[in-house]
């Protein structure tokens, strides 16, 4: 049976991880060297009350893109400007730096959230901007651009928020460079070849014909040669093949059943979820049952954001596995003849736009996958390019979704495992409310007005929630990585709160925990988490990975839940267990993991807060994205297309005729 | 019952045509002056035989869009840079250049055409180099941003071809700034609206409850104030309104089977062509019957051609018809509360995009409207921008979809009409192969070898043909514009073919007809072709439109498929004659009328060709695009999504990953 080659992805995936200051050894360059960026920070005029974020980003004075270009270093003949404030960045920055150390690493996480956010975006550009701005420090952002979807739904935009964003925050939640839409051009140009294709090989049962239909006088494409030779088959043109050759090469046979490559749109349309297509009377005989999924769930985007070069995307394309035959052998993007097209469509996509904060200190924004069925950390090649750009004395500053169980876990064992960076810190962001919350706190519900549990002192509900912080400090610790704590502070909390949480966080392991006001003041309110962070990434670092790859995919599985969760063991219901033995067969069991979980419980069940003991992970089944490099198993149902609430946030979006600004974007 | 305001797209479309050069006489300026653009012409490096479109426009030199605007006389931010290469203008530029009486305004149609196509872009292209690199003049080419389904599926690109094309073609052909994908998003956000409310209407049967989800704080939205003032409520919040008038306020109570609102890909989708949506178990009592089109057939790709500025934009938006409601009155994208997402989505698509020739004259690639179902022409915006910058001794030269009958009666009456500018010379493309198959020569199908009738001389059958290049003259001339006759030579085409051609142009009343070898020799190869044109450009103008709008819908059906087709009447069926009598009903009827009919033949009957007399043309159905503004009557069955055939053209698209190339498109 023909396997998919992941060896090459292994090889890399395997390497020994070094340091990403690139010596190998710890961090203890301490003489004063050139700075790698020198920049006009961008003064902040501060209002009170604060303004709304679109107020604040509209006021907001922008410095050109080519400015901050110039200010990080970068040469004219390697940008792609979009605009007079956005710009996408050549790849081949990295080869001309490549012998300039890296920067410390710096990834912010957070303790497990409430259905509001902790504010990791806003911390970001916050810590970033006090980094840049105030301790005159290289500094470089690395964040997700967010997806249309929730910027017109319910969630509203992610460009951080208040006196801490990234800006121009219109083109960051809209189209940006258009890499989102790229994404989708590329996941429904292979859908309709899936498609089309079994439909032209039920049209089509002769195999000579067949393989006419599929040949340009007889020659075979590049894909077909990598085709002929996936089956062993030794052929210059058709003429070489025999009829079961040529049945064997072109009739791909997928089994209907099997296809797991869903359509995308970057929308929130939940009647697109489940679909029956092929209706049309030209179709008979093709209807199947399928749906979509939002943009940014695609494995096109999970592989943008794990992909280090363009040939290792093309690799990456043509590796997806779309589905099997009716013999139960995977079937890949290459398969089809798909993969050079798609590497086509996602070529410009690849190259990270470079933004600026509010402070006007540089940002990169690139990749925005799902943080369950995908790893929702931002690209790799933004932070490689960054880490270049602010050289050894600087800091990339990038941030992993969902909780620290969720995404700082996928940044350490997956994103860094293929990049071959480590991190130098990583920054917890918790709020008194959360933690109260994880105290036994009444639930929090967007839109409805806060109990008085959170918006009054309560010492007692936020010691109890706080195990939740020191689970997460205790996780990051695994890895061999200093911990800062940012409490993320609100109008409510209390001195004797944000104190409490302090002696809590260090007594967990944490370096220290600090208030932070960014939110209302910009950098000057994370000066102190700043000067922390910078002190941390002084440390020696013990970088490890949570787990080996040649583990078993049920080894592997059960040290995350067990070290990272705190269960007590992992069920498999039948459908993962099957898969874990196909997939072992098939050479896809030396991947990563990417654990499909809720990140409102440390636990599977979002209804589960604090730190659960006591308790075991179900995994319901399990899925390959073998382009991207992990399997995914599935803790749960995993909504992979959201809805629109009855009143969406775009009834308020539009455009002011006079000014030509967006109205009601937030 | 509320009627959809189209007064003022009326006054609008009902002005009186004023002359291109804005003088509103006959353009008989003779003076020297300056000209608008004075450019440095690319020289071309011509190779025989002649290599493919993409190798010829790799191999070309790149002015840096940057030099061809100051070129061309644009201010630096006057424009939105899109890499090295492409440049996104402001309309601001029309203020600015105000007084600056416009250009002379050309347009390139063609005979009814092979299945093949008969080179239009090509001549466009050619004929934009000759009148700029050859004959100094000042000139800009105007044409469509094609769609990425026929590029990666059957068709290939539509950057022109051989010495004549629009570079870089890769960007031409794939995302370019991103239009076609801001046309999906902003389509697919409204109809994810239209099947979300309908769900969330079934879900709240209580019209208070309904009302209070719908508002913030009982609060209203603009889009809530304008459908207030639409339905005659006075109220200034949520409390003003009775449950009585909640319900109508609220309920939109949309009318499932009316809905012709459409979900849009930019790929060859044909499984998606009919599809049953909302089959998972959260939508249960939401399934519904629909389809997918390809994105260049929505609305919003023909309202971005036929846009005037934002606020005409906006406007044309809010007037979007989706369907109706169970009383079977219109509901638009403004009730729904979308359309001012749908303008931010939109707000920078409106810009044309700059790019150059082969032998770097200037170009605008801008909005690419199918050509049956909708109008197939070009933008407007991008039009009036370029008649401004070229000055009043200066070209510009546009392209309308499909033949004459088609994409040049609807340059006429719908797209003139909207802009107030009127055209000075209509170029008429034809080819030796198709007249003579218009003239009773075998059937032409693409990748099948000639028929012999067309490899060897055949007068007879050409002449026999010509009637078909003779009504298409004759159609431009009801116009009032002179017309001249642009032979696309093939190697095959003899001297005394390209005479006879000559001749009967002539005798049927265009000006002149000149072989064009600018495929093989670029601007050279169509200096007679420019000539002539500068020589009609000179000519007194009478233009007319084809109808006033005051006529019925059947008057104006009927003067189009009687004067353009040449059929005897026209016979109407009944769902046509009940959505006449509705459209009529709902003051629609004073819109104009794009007649969706095949391009293959004057008829609506692709297989019968040359000049057929003694026939009558049926209406199936007929539709609205009240937002574009034109009714499209339904002459037989009109795809608005293709297929994939077994072999794409993708099958050869890839990437060079030594060079960064792209390999394979044509």
């Amino acid at each position: 049976m023909p396997k998919i080659s992941v060896k090459s992805m292994k090889a890399k995936a395997k390497a020994r991880p070094k340091s990403a200051n690139g010596k190998g050894g710890p961090a203890a360059l301490t003489s004063r060297r050139r700075k790698a960026i020198r920049f006009t920070p961008t003064r902040l005029k501060l209002l009170t009350p604060v303004p709304s974020d679109i107020e604040i980003a509209q006021a907001a004075k922008l410095k050109p893109v080519l400015q901050i270009a110039e200010e990080v270093g970068l040469k004219a003949d390697e940008l792609e400007l979009f605009g007079k404030y956005k710009a996408k960045v050549h790849l081949e920055v990295r080869e001309r730096l490549a012998k300039r150390p890296n920067g410390k690493y710096i990834d912010v996480t957070a303790i497990t959230p409430t259905p509001l956010g902790e504010g990791k975006t806003t911390t970001t550009c916050g810590l970033s901007q006090a980094l840049g701005a105030h301790l005159g420090k290289s500094v470089f952002t690395c964040i997700r651009q967010p997806s249309q979807g929730p910027t017109f739904g319910i969630k509203g935009g992610a460009a951080g928020g208040g006196y801490s964003q990234i800006i121009p925050m219109e083109d960051f939640n809209l189209h940006l460079t258009g890499d989102i839409h790229a994404i989708t051009a590329a996941n429904n140009l292979l859908a309709a070849t899936i498609d089309a294709r079994m439909l032209h090989e039920r049209a089509q049962p002769d195999d000579d014909k067949l393989g006419k239909a599929l040949t340009l006088d007889g020659q075979f494409t590049d894909s077909q040669r990598k085709r002929l030779a996936k089956l062993g088959l030794a052929a210059n043109s058709l003429a070489d093949l025999s009829t079961a050759d040529k049945r064997r090469m072109f009739r791909l046979d997928i089994d209907p059943a099997s296809i797991t490559w869903q359509r995308v749109v970057d929308i929130n349309d939940r009647l697109l979820r489940r679909i029956q297509i092929g209706l049309g009377d030209d179709e008979k005989g093709n209807e199947r049952i399928t749906g979509f999924d939002i943009t940014v769930a695609s494995e096109i985007m999970a592989i943008l954001a794990l992909t280090t070069s363009l040939p290792d995307m093309r690799e990456r394309f043509s590796r997806i596995v779309i589905g099997t035959n009716t013999k139960g052998e995977p079937v890949t993007a290459e398969d089809l003849g798909v993969a050079g097209a798609l590497t086509v469509l996602m070529k410009d996509a690849i190259m990270p736009n470079l933004m600026q904060t509010l402070e006007g200190t540089p940002a990169f924004v690139h990749a925005g996958p799902f943080a369950n069925i995908a790893h929702g950390n931002s690209s790799i090649v933004a932070d490689q390019i960054a880490l270049k750009l602010v050289g050894p004395d600087g800091y990339v500053v990038t941030e992993s979704g969902f909780g620290a169980d969720c995404g700082m876990e996928k940044f350490m064992d997956i994103k860094c495992r293929y990049s071959g960076l480590i991190p130098n810190v990583v920054v917890i962001v918790a709020t008194i409310r959360a933690l109260k919350m994880h105290g036994g706190g009444p639930r929090v519900v967007a839109g409805r007005p806060l109990d008085k549990a959170y918006t009054e002192e309560n010492l007692p509900l936020l010691e109890t929630g706080a195990v939740n912080l020191a689970k997460h400090i205790e996780n990051a610790k695994l890895f061999g990585v200093p911990v800062v704590v940012a409490v993320n502070s609100f109008k409510y909390d209390t001195e004797a709160e944000i104190r409490l949480v302090q002696k809590l966080a260090v007594e967990a392991g944490a370096e220290g925990a600090f208030k932070c006001t960014n939110w209302m003041r910009g950098g000057t309110g994370a000066i102190e988490l700043a000067e922390a962070v910078v002190a941390a990434a002084e440390k020696s670092n013990h970088f490890q990975f949570l787990y080996p790859l040649d583990m078993s995919i049920k080894q592997k599985i059960e040290t995350i839940a067990t070290k990272i969760y705190g269960a007590d063991g992992v069920d498999y219901l039948p459908e993962a267990e099957a898969k874990i033995e196909l997939y072992t067969r098939l050479g896809f069991d030396t991947l990563p993991i990417n654990m499909a979980k809720t990140h409102l419980s440390l636990t599977h069940d979002p209804n589960i807060k604090g730190r659960p003991t006591g308790w075991r992970l179900p995994i319901r089944d399990i899925r390959a994205s073998v382009g991207a490099g992990f399997l995914y198993p599935l803790c749960g149902a995993m909504r992979t297309m959201p809805g629109l609430p009855t009143r969406p946030v775009f009834m308020d979006v539009d455009l002011d005729l006079k000014t030509g600004k967006v109205k009601g974007l937030f």
